[in-house]
This record gives structure tokens, sequence and C-alpha cells, in this order.
């Protein structure tokens, strides 16, 4: 087998467009690379199904970019990387990096933590995989995780600085607050969307943990370690592909990318 | 081609469990059928999804019932049935019947309606198949249709009395008050667990339009007409199959059925 090229795109997936987010900060670290992209669109959300089926969806995706010539992939899903991780990187040759890890290791980068609260989507948190991997890291540390379905569905309907959400919020966040949680891990690649209404409601008392810069960086250096960083001197390309074409789909990538992009393929799985 | 028999069992499908009040009001009217029930839990929701893509789950979701031998199709979903209906009718030699023109009968039935409120998912409202079919009918009707994406997710999660519902629901409503609505369709089969909390919400000010029950009662006019109602002495027979088996789906399927049931099978589409 030949080592993929360094000129070849990125890979990155995700269950919808919320991923995008994890594109967006790649983009800014690393404006050289080209990106191709897969929204799983027709079969959003991944978070309230079962494990087998997250695997086997996760298998199709990652399928897909390795068949246009990636050269790594990064699985921008908080629930997918919880509960597929192990089994791309068993089944693909290409290197294949979660958003998991680097969560963990920006929460993990304060010193002072000491009380973590997690939220995520249903099959993110019953997965306990954030759980493991910071207990691991770090035993003596208080976690507490909660799923937070209804927070997704507010950020796709645009809601995101509306009374009733608030609402929402104070009930889901009560058991982490009443537990004194210093630091929020924002375990779904839609909440960074939620950054600014969290901060308002939990001021500086809690520090906001996003994993979409932390992946970057991570991306960054495992590039760098395999001397896969894009050298050519081209425009580098960013192709969006989604397995359903709403039209809602197509205005909330915009929203999660923060910025236009060209037009979006079709992509049969 | 011989016809069907009527000691077969009547296929039901829907993209997750929603359409289980639809399974409940026919075993209500139609105690001696049996049924085989479909939810396309592992690609929930089709409320959002492209009109091409509602139509391809939904041709697969009634392959699937009728290579299960049975006699009739019922869509229990809004939006399947607003997209995908003429195709499945003129795909299939089983009669297919949907949600949509039971609720738009039902909604008529009451001669005094003059102001209507339609609520469903993006897909069902933008498709305008309840709009056209009530405009057609009666001319003069004021007909008012919003979609309510954030409704299933609050069903789903079992905050059917939240204050975060009731304030969705006062923004979702207002302009429907606002215009002086007589009646209300609730264009979806998750919505009749909200029946409680808007009836508290609109008193006895607006009239609430279930399709369930008119469902099931076209059914039974369409098994009669055909000679297809089921005469056997044996006891009734009900199946669940569910494309995707994750714990939520089964707790979500007792209530909205609202009694247990047996096992729930894997479908693989």
């Amino acid at each position: 087998m030949t080592s993929p090229d360094s000129s070849a795109p990125l890979g990155v997936f995700d269950s919808g467009v919320g991923g995008l987010t994890v594109v967006r900060a790649l983009r800014e670290l690393l404006p050289n690379e080209s990106i191709i992209y897969l929204g799983d669109t027709a079969r959003v959300p991944y978070g309230s199904k079962s494990p087998d089926t997250i695997r086997r969806f996760s298998v199709e995706d990652t399928q897909f970019l390795v068949s246009h010539g990636v050269k790594a992939v990064v699985v921008a899903c908080n629930t997918a990387t919880a509960h597929a991780l192990p089994v791309l990187q068993a089944t693909f040759r290409v290197p294949v990096i979660g958003v998991l890890e680097p969560g963990v290791e920006a929460t993990l980068a304060d010193d002072s933590c000491e009380r973590v609260g997690i939220i995520g989507t249903a099959g993110t948190i019953r997965s306990s995989a954030y759980q493991y991997a910071l207990a691991m890291r770090k035993p003596d540390l208080l976690i507490h995780a909660i799923a937070t379905p209804l927070l997704v569905p507010f950020v796709e309907e645009g809601w995101t600085d509306h009374p009733a959400l608030k609402s929402v919020l104070k009930e889901y966040l009560k058991p982490l607050l009443d537990k004194g949680m210093d630091t929020l891990v924002l375990g779904c690649t839609h909440y960074p969307l939620l950054i600014p209404v969290l901060k308002r409601m939990l001021g500086n008392k809690v520090r906001l943990v996003d994993s979409a810069s932390t992946c970057a960086a991570h991306t960054q250096r495992m590039l760098e370690e395999k001397g896969l960083l894009r050298t050519a001197k081209g425009k580098p390309t960013l192709e969006i592909y989604l397995t359903d074409l709403a039209e809602q789909a197509e205005a909330l990538a915009k929203r999660f990318l923060g910025t236009e992009f060209g037009k979006v393929k079709k992509a049969t799985l």
C-alpha cells in the first residue's frame, strides 16, 4: 500500500451539519488544507439511535470519504466518536480521529478543574465515553453527565435566545449547578451556537469547553507527525456533500460554517 | 393476481413510533384485525427531510410491509402521506390510505368551521397538502399553517406539561390565535400527546382535530368495501418492527400505544 498523498483532502463527517463547526475551526487553523465534508442529513440525528446503528452509519460515512480519496478522516460528531471510533480505526487504513479525545484534553488543560458537567445527546451520554476518558486521566474528578436531547432541535429552529430555551437550559443544568460544577463540556458539535446564551446564564463561574478548536489542533499535530500537511500551492477546496438536500439543511450549514460556500452535492451511501 | 386474503394483517408504518397513536385507534375500532407496524426509527424523523428522500423511504417501508403479506397499508405519518401517498398508491397493488384525507374530513365535519390553523412538521406544512385539500373542499375557508418542529422533540423528551413547552406553544400558536382560528388541525401523529396541554391553553374556543380516530374509521370503511374485514376466529396479533432498537424508542412506543406489547423486532430495509 502506498502512503496517502499529502495533497489529498481531509475528510470530515457528521450526522448532519453540526460538524461544520469543526470544519470552521479546521479552516482557521489549517487554511491550506482541502476538505471534503459529508453530512448524513437523510438519517440525522444519530444521538437518539442505538450503538449498532450508529456504528453501521459511521462505517458507511467513512467509506464514502475514503472512496473520495481523503488522506485522513475527522469524525466531527460526538455520538459517532463515542460509539464508532474504535471500529473505524480498525477498519480503515487512513488515520481517523474523533472529537472526544480533544474534548477531554481541553477539559483537563485547566489544572484547577475539579467538578465537570457534560452535556450531549442521549447516545453520547449513554456511551459513558467522556466519563471514562476523563476518569482515567484524573481519577479524583467529580463528573456529572446529562443527556440534553432538546438542545439540538432548538439550535436547528434558530431559537438560540428564546425564553423557552432558557427554561429548558435551566432545567437541564440545575443538577450540574447544584453539584457546583466549575467546567461544562459541550459534548455535541451543535452546541457552540449556544455559547452566547450559556455565557449569559452561567457568567464566569463556569468554564465552557468546546472541542472544535482542540480537535483542529489535534488534526494539525497528526498531519504533521505523518508528513501529511498539504504543501501544494494551488487554492485549497471545500466540498460539501449531504445525503439529503432539504432547504433547511443548506441554510443551517451556512450558520454552522459561518460563511458562504459553493453548491452542496448530494451523496448516496 | 389473486385478491388479498381478509385474514392477512393490516400494515401500518410511520417514520418512528408516533404512528402507534393510529394503531391504538385502529385496535379500538377494529379489535379483530391483526396488525404489523413498522417504525423507521433508524432514519426518524422524516419531517425535516426533502420530498425525494421522504418518497424513497416511504416506498421502502411499504415494500417491507407488502413482503410480510399485508392486505392493506395505512400510512400513519403526516409527512409521508403528504409527499408519498400518490406514488405508493401507484406503485403497490394493495390499497394504501393515509392520515391526511381523514384529517381533512374530520376538520370539515363541523360545518361552523371558518378559520383553520394547521400545525405539523416542516415537511408536512411545506407540501401544502392539507392546505390544498381543505381549500378544494371549502374554498371560503381561512387557512393558516405553520411548521412547529420543536413539538416532536418535546413529546419524545416526555416534557408535555413543562413551562418551556408552554412558552414554545404560545410562540407557535400566536399568529393562529391572532387570526381568530376556531379549529386546530394536529397534523402529526405525535401531537395527540399534546391534547391535554393544548386544551388547558386554548379552552373551549378552539376545536382540536386529531386524525387518528378518523383514519381508523376510513380504514374500516375501505376494508368493508373491499370485503377485507377479518372474519377469522383466532386471536388477532400485533407485531411491531423498528429499524433501530434504541431503548428510548421502545419506552416511547409504550406511551404512544397506551399499552404493553410483546417483543419488538428489528427490521432491516
